[in-house]
């Protein structure tokens, strides 16, 4: 009590965070946390953070490293420690247990069944605080936040285009427009998400792959294909391989014939129709159900277009590449905006220069938008 | 002769680089020349640039400021100085005559009549070096260093356009996609360049103005409207007031009657049909022969894909939006690139927040692109 928030404070809640990061595409239905344990002069006396669902958490990891030098340190947790016994004991026991004085943590817990950690630290004695890097931290785990908030996967879409706007080109050839840094980048975007969703549209013209390569112990994500005809996904597709797990999703109404035809080759989930489509809500509550936190939409222009028009867009990331092409399609499609007024306006966060390309980051400027009808949906 | 180059030398020719660039958009058909004088003690004697085409050239206002402080003196200018009487007298006569001991030029003048002012220098005995912040001076006369290599206007694309590529929403509105910080930016092209030029569809959409605003002193550049039916430009257009010169392009089979209306309300160049248009490469011959260094084009998708047929595009600066539109037109049309092997490639030179928006510059890899076959110009 009474001790300002000094560097060394801010110092180690952003190698939490940093920690914490380790731990995206691995933990859900859990968040990623971070933990940095200081002793009483406050020297780096262990760390760790939540590496994989089940295993144990942050603070868990960080108090076994520091051990007896934990006892009348502090504690800098990403995250409200837990208060429940799920799969691994409370982690605001453990701190207490460890003798910790003070314990900094960056967020509160949204959830009801973890939430109390920080009442649960005060009974005991032990200083709890929150707010530090409260931003960094929120960022971090942008993905799992958003989902407990709203009760579906957190979206980001990811594109990849020429300076025009294009993702292919008038024939239909794509490879490559961007350079071989920004493809590898889409890697670890999908290392750290939990799924990842093409559209028919790109699964007959692509026939993409969608696993992880070249991120040794990337937890491979889920692969989506949304063939809402059931007709797209080939027997042989390379969606189909052994190297990640696939879900298809179907519109209810699909032939059935297809329907079971897919069925032997993958699991397939039938799903309301909505336009052209299938109901955009109904496959995030689908893959939530499973334990999807992030979602990585990528493609093609008319899947986005119905994620936009849903109001299913929490990040957009997109690498464009120093190319012209004057002709293809678009990146986005019929995403229900007939008018300026009417477009979706975004706030960018960053730009970077990926090789050759430029990556932009940017997530919707108002914190909820509206799903529009369900009929613009497809 | 064997002074070494050191920073003082690195600073002045930077400076004179920034002198040269409030020229830009005001020198045509001369370059911009920036030159900076330093006594013999290396103190700062005078400064100047040529501001205006038919006014004192850079080194002659620099040498006035400087006075007696000149002599046993350093010159540092942008560009080779001139040789010859055009209408002032030649540069390198007025550094011999006001004593200057060494001259620092970044880049040799390539024009015949020009050329030949750093020979004049050493046979009066001032040491005359070349290719000090070479690199800098040549990206900041680039227009006219383009223009004077290869016989035509070097050209800049511009376009403003959503994340998606989009110039405008379904309905046609673009009012507006980029914030104001970008278009006030775009003023600040247009007042840099000699000559600002659309197409039809822009010319009957958008009824542009095209004149520069909010720039006190700005020489307005040439607006120029191609209209290759002498259709597209209405009776009271916007681009015909008086804030600034006009120049309508038609070709040459468009309907006489036609033309002469247009006759009546703006000056008119018939130009030799290609495609759905007119040549690009007639066009930009007109432009140059009225002096005209360094064009704008500003749109919109079919005349800017017509440039790009025709390799003459030279730089493109585009302002991207954080707004998703998903339906409108692209930035880039028609640009006769089929597939992914012909797309035209740029190097990305800056890119640079503006406002909420971002500005990218990128410039063709190959220097020299070939022209397209005729037939694909529009």
């Amino acid at each position: 009590m009474g001790r300002a928030t000094d560097q060394a404070d801010i110092d180690a809640m952003r190698r939490a965070v940093a920690l914490a990061a380790r731990g995206l595409g691995a933990t859900s239905p859990n968040p990623v946390v971070g933990c940095v344990v200081l002793d009483a002069r406050g020297r780096l006396a262990g760390e760790g953070h939540h590496e994989r669902a089940g295993g144990p958490h942050a603070e868990v990891n960080a108090l076994r490293a520091a051990g007896e030098r934990a006892r009348g340190g502090t504690a800098y947790v990403t995250l409200e420690p837990c208060n429940h016994t799920g799969r691994t004991g409370p982690c605001a026991q453990a701190l207490i247990a460890a003798g910790v004085a003070r314990v900094h943590y960056a967020v509160a817990d949204p959830t009801p069944q973890a939430t109390g950690g920080a009442a649960t630290l005060r009974a005991a004695g032990v200083h709890a605080e929150q707010g530090l890097l409260a931003d960094e931290a929120e960022e971090g785990n942008a993905a799992w936040l958003t989902a407990v908030r709203r009760g579906r996967p957190h979206v980001t879409w990811k594109y990849a285009a020429s300076l025009d706007g294009r993702v292919a080109a008038e024939d239909g050839s794509s490879r490559w427009i961007t350079c071989a840094e920004a493809r590898a980048d889409v890697h670890r975007l999908r290392a750290e998400s939990d799924a990842v969703v093409v559209g028919a549209g790109t699964l007959r013209a692509d026939d993409p792959h969608l696993a992880v390569r070249g991120r040794p112990g990337a937890v491979q994500p889920l692969r989506v294909g949304v063939d809402t005809t059931a007709t797209a996904v080939r027997p042989g597709a390379r969606i189909l391989d052994a190297e990640a797990p696939t879900l298809i999703a179907v519109a209810e109404d699909a032939d059935p014939r297809a329907v079971a035809a897919l069925s032997a080759r993958a699991e397939v989930v039938p799903l309301p129709r909505a336009g052209q489509g299938v109901s955009v809500a109904a496959l995030l509550d689908a893959l939530y159900a499973r334990g999807v936190r992030g979602v990585l939409l990528e493609g093609g222009p008319a899947l986005a277009g119905a994620f936009v028009a849903a109001g299913a867009v929490d990040r957009v990331v997109g690498y464009l590449a120093p190319v012209l092409l004057g002709a293809g399609p678009a990146a986005l499609a019929d995403a229900g905006i007939p008018t300026i007024a009417d477009a979706l306006r975004l706030r960018m966060t960053q730009s970077v220069r990926v090789g050759a390309d430029l990556r932009i980051t940017a997530v919707p400027e108002a914190a909820a938008r509206p799903a529009a009808p369900a009929q613009k949906e497809r």
